[in-house]
């Protein structure tokens, strides 16, 4: 792909990513996305985020997404003549991005005080499992891990009286993605404070927890534990405290989630499904109602979707104006003309995978959007042009790098 | 309890929101906590989701968290008084979040134009279900139906061999909040361009669908099916490309995830459970075969968690060095002692619900944290501050406002 300028808003911002899984890359992407130039640290084997996912002709495509529009530059971080090189670099960035384990950076002579020597207003952003601090600060960090201690894991499950089959993981790397946008945010509020804060601090030390992300999202259960000695249950495919939310079968074997829990909505839905007259019955005549009788309202609605397919279902719930969509697989957000419209499936071309589909950008920013420069690129592409650029490197020198296995 | 000064890298930027629910109020919560001062707009019959959650005295706990560190102005927006006085504080904001319907703020008087008039370099965060273009612009935004057109719903599923149920809702409003998260990393992109960006663009819109904040986290999986056509399959507990990671039944009805998807630590659970000789058993001597036999392997793992409770199970793991925790409910969240050590559960006192917990503020700035100002405040608690300060009204004026219902 032809590069082009950086664009989008960050273009001018400067990261240097010391990274390595989902959490530090994820956030990376998302601020090389809007147009910041990333520059990401690899060993001379490559991030092993590398080989995750399917591969084709030896690629991954997962990093043909998760490495888009960074530079990678190659930088055994372990030889002794990294951290000078790593450190001129360091001098020329706002922000670095890192998710070793905690503590590790000051092995590799990469601790605070040095990376702040070199660059005294540096935004730094750790990303690990537990913080950078605190009993659990030196545990191996697992995202599964971190999403159970997060309290997301406890209620994404079935009510125990309908299954004892375990609670279900959300399918994606979750907790490292939510960690990565805090990241990212927290990046953002140090860079604001650095130019433009009237707060005490200059310096700005992020410190992103994978559980601690997680934890954030849980509304205001800590508070209702904490008063009322609450402990939210799960409820499976509804919502505990509204009626009828959820997903339902079709005949031909998917799921079309419908969200009908208002009076109005779901005496239409009802009317919708043939059964007009059950919007008057006792059971279900306002949303406390329907929440005692929740099992046998769903088994009515499902009663209605089993005979049918979900693009007939669908289409009929749609005309009535019920919201509700099909439980969208890949294959159908990629076909979405919503997700078409707003440039959220992307035509992309990937030297090692051809022609392919990216996700678009995330925010959408109309006046000034970010866009896809190229794809993921390959361990140590832009080691020459960075080492120059950034770190003052000729030619000779960093032929001799290269020799002595540094780069 | 005693405000004290703003603190935290935000300090000295001001928001105002036109939001309500979760999305657009949890975004402000985010800039809040880190020292933004943030004015949320009310209607006089305050933002509907103070009703809920669960209540204490007729006052919302999740209120008490999501509206914390910001102050309530009340203006009810339908009043043709009310653009003027709004655009009045507008002219002092640096940024403005809003999730009402696309277009309703246009309605309103307030459209982007008049907004941008009253303060040209004012950054505008949109959050919606489906953004504010497309054919799906106007239908009605639910968070179940975003996740799910997001493609979160499909995969939060047992394997359809091991289970009928329907998949399984995250068990929290988690699209609202990632799209709260992307909105607010987006002001700050924003405010970063408007003060150092070297783009073209000065002028800063963001559009924020809750819809593609959740498809933003689908890892490789569009590259995936463009190129292979691969679809990604719900698997449950599990991780479908490695194993094993799963949550286990102990005696007293918990769960406990293990996350042993190594060689190595494969071998060392094996050992703690008693069963050594499996490690060199051929169906469990690498990833590849274990994934072939994973049933047989999580039943061997789970004979061995069912017969302990769940205290000792994760003792004896952990003593092991094997990364696993139970599935934490808000009860062990809260007496967690790393949470706890990090100040993830702090003590706040609010007037309407006496002495209580509140999650702590993420991400932690350990050089400038935010901190914990007060509580969600009552309706319009601020009003008659913020008008004299932000929109130069006399307390006279004020009166009459209150007297006319504008307030």
């Amino acid at each position: 792909m032809a590069a082009g300028p950086p664009r989008g808003p960050l273009a001018g911002l400067r990261i240097l990513e010391i990274g390595h899984f989902v959490a530090a890359p994820f956030c990376t992407r998302l601020l090389a996305d809007l147009g910041a130039d990333v520059i990401k640290i690899e060993p001379p084997t490559g991030d092993p985020v590398r080989q995750w996912g399917a591969q084709c002709n030896g690629h991954s495509l997962w990093w043909s997404v998760h490495g888009r529009n960074k530079r990678s530059v190659t930088l055994d971080l372990k030889h002794p003549k990294a951290p000078e090189i790593l450190l001129k670099m360091i001098a020329r960035c706002d922000a670095l991005v890192e998710n070793l384990r905690p503590g590790h950076l000051d092995k590799l002579q990469l601790g605070v005080d040095r990376l702040r020597a070199a660059k005294p207003d540096l935004v730094i952003a750790h990303i690990s499992g537990f913080g950078q601090s605190g009993p659990y600060r030196d545990r191996a960090a697992f995202g599964v891990i971190g999403e159970a201690m997060g309290g997301l894991r406890y209620l994404t499950n079935h009510d125990p009286e309908e299954s004892d089959l375990p609670p279900v993981r959300a399918g994606i790397s979750i907790g490292d993605s939510i960690a990565g946008l805090y990241a990212a945010f927290g990046v953002l509020a140090g860079l604001w404070n650095r130019d433009r804060g009237t707060g005490t601090g200059r310096v700005q030390s992020i410190d992103v927890a994978l559980t601690e992300s997680v934890f954030s999202l849980m509304e205001g259960m800590l508070a209702e534990y904490s008063v009322l000695g609450l402990v939210r249950q799960p409820v499976g495919s509804r919502i505990a405290t509204t009626a009828p939310s959820s997903a339902y079968p079709t005949k031909d074997g998917r799921w079309l989630v419908i969200a009908a829990n208002s009076d109005r909505l779901c005496a239409r839905l009802l009317e919708a499904i043939g059964q007009p007259h059950l919007a008057a019955d006792g059971r279900f005549a306002d949303n406390a109602t329907r929440l005692q009788n929740v099992k046998a309202l769903d088994a009515v609605i499902a009663g209605w979707t089993r005979e049918r397919s979900i693009v007939e279902a669908e289409d009929l719930l749609v005309a009535a104006d019920i919201p509700c969509c099909k439980a969208y697989t890949i294959a159908d957000c990629a076909t979405d003309p919503q997700f078409i419209a707003r440039g959220m499936v992307q035509d992309v071309y990937d030297d090692n995978l051809g022609a392919m589909l990216h996700p678009g950008i995330v925010p959408h920013v109309p006046d000034n959007p970010g866009r896809i420069r190229w794809p993921g690129p390959a361990i140590g592409a832009h080691t020459r042009e960075v080492l120059q650029e950034l770190a003052g490197l000729g030619t000779e020198e960093i032929d001799r790098l290269g020799e002595y296995g540094v780069i």
